[in-house]
C-alpha cells in the first residue's frame, strides 16, 4: 500500500487547522491526523509563570525530533504515542493518544516547512494563505472568546512574537509548498480538488474504487 | 455530462502555457485548450508599426466579451472557432481553429481573473505564481532566441508595459485564485494534485472508471 502524507502549513488563525479537520472528517477511515503543536517541548522544571513566557512560535518551542520520527513510523504502517499538550500548563500530559497508520496522513502545524528534514518527509504540501488581519481576527476570537484569554495579553504576545515568528519561520516557507491555498478550510474549490486528489490515490490503491463518501 | 471550465492565469513567463499543455498532452481526448492570447484584437487600420507599440498586457487589448461567448458554448457543449492571432504582424489571420467542446475545457491567459464575467465562468480558477526575475528570464530567452526579437526592445516592453501592467491587472486577481501553484508547469507535485483532481472528476462521469493514462 502507498502511504501518503499530506503536509498542511501557514500562518496562525490561516485555517489549516480547519483544512486539516475537513479531509479527515471526509476520509475518516482511511486518514491519520497529527497536529504539531502536540509535539511542543515540555519542561517541569521552569516555573509556570516562566513557561507562559516562553516563545512558542519558535521552531526552539517542538520537539520536531520526535515528529519526524513519529512520521516515519506511521508512513511504514506503524502506530504511534502521540504526546497531549496542556495550553492552561503549558506542559505535556501524562497520557498519549495512540494513532493507527493509514493511507492518508495528514500532519499540520505552523512550523512544517521550516525543518528540512521534516518538510522532506511530506508527500503533498500545502500552505493555507490567508491575510494576517483576517489571521489576527481569527485568533482574537479563538483566544478571548473560546479560551478565556485578556485581549491585552493575546495583543501583547502577537506583536512581540507570533508575528516576528511567522515573519521569520512560516512566511518564507511558503516557497516550499507545493499547492497554496487562499483562504484555507473555507475555500470550497479548493478543498473540492483536494478530495478529489485524495480520492483518486485511494482508488489507486483499491484497484480503482472511488471512496464511498465522495463529494 | 458536467464540463468543467479549469482557468490558468499567471504573469508573462510564469509558467501558465506549460501547466496548461502538460494537462492537455495527459487528457488529450477529454480536453479542450483555449489560450486568451488568440483573443488579441485585431486593427487592420493601424499602421503596422503604431500597432507593434501597443500595450497588449492591458485589458482593452483583447476581445473579452468573444472569449467569454466561446467558452459559455463549449460549457453547453457546443463547438467554436478561435481566431488565430499573427504576432508577426500583430493582427488576426484570416482562418479560425475549430475547437470541439470535450468534459474538461482549459483557459490560459494573464488577464484571465481580472475581468469579473470571464472569472466567473471558470470552475477551477489556478494561479500559477513564479518569481519576477525568473519570468523576465523566460520571457527574454523566448522572445530573443525563439522569436528573433531584439534584446533592447524587450527590455523596453517590459519595464514601460508588462510589469506596470501586471501590477495592476495580474498580480492583485491573485486573490481570485482557487488554488496558487508556485513554479508552474515544472512542479510535479501540483501536477500530480491537479492530474488526480481532473482523472477524478472524469470517472465521475464516467460511472466511477479512471482515466486510461493515469500517472
Amino acid at each position: 500500500m502507498n502511504r501518503v502524507i499530506i503536509g498542511i502549513c501557514g500562518g496562525t488563525g490561516s485555517g489549516k487547522t480547519t483544512l486539516a479537520e475537513k479531509i479527515y472528517n471526509e476520509f475518516n477511515s482511511c486518514t491519520a491526523l497529527v497536529s504539531m503543536d502536540s509535539y511542543y517541548k515540555s519542561d517541569f522544571s521552569i516555573p509556570l509563570e516562566e513557561r507562559a513566557k516562553c516563545n512558542y512560535d519558535h521552531p526552539d518551542a517542538f520537539e520536531t525530533e520526535l515528529l519526524i520520527k513519529h512520521l516515519k513510523e506511521l508512513k511504514n504502517g506503524n502506530s504511534v504515542d502521540v504526546p497531549q499538550y496542556d495550553y492552561r500548563n503549558h506542559l505535556r500530559k501524562a497520557e498519549t493518544i495512540k494513532v493507527e497508520s493509514k493511507q492518508i496522513i495528514i500532519v499540520e502545524g505552523i512550523l512544517l516547512f521550516e525543518n528540512k528534514k521534516l518538510c522532506n518527509l511530506l508527500d503533498v504540501k500545502i500552505y493555507v494563505d490567508t491575510d494576517a488581519d483576517v489571521r489576527i481576527l481569527r485568533r482574537i476570537m479563538r483566544d478571548v472568546k473560546e479560551r478565556g484569554r485578556q485581549l491585552d495579553s493575546v495583543v501583547e504576545q502577537y506583536n512581540s512574537t507570533v508575528k516576528p515568528m511567522h515573519e521569520q519561520f512560516v512566511e518564507p516557507y511558503k516557497r516550499r509548498a507545493d499547492i497554496i491555498v487562499p483562504q484555507g478550510g473555507y475555500n470550497a474549490v479548493a478543498l473540492d480538488v483536494i478530495f478529489s486528489c485524495i480520492n483518486h490515490k485511494l482508488s489507486e490503491n483499491s484497484g480503482g474504487k472511488l471512496y464511498a463518501k465522495s463529494i
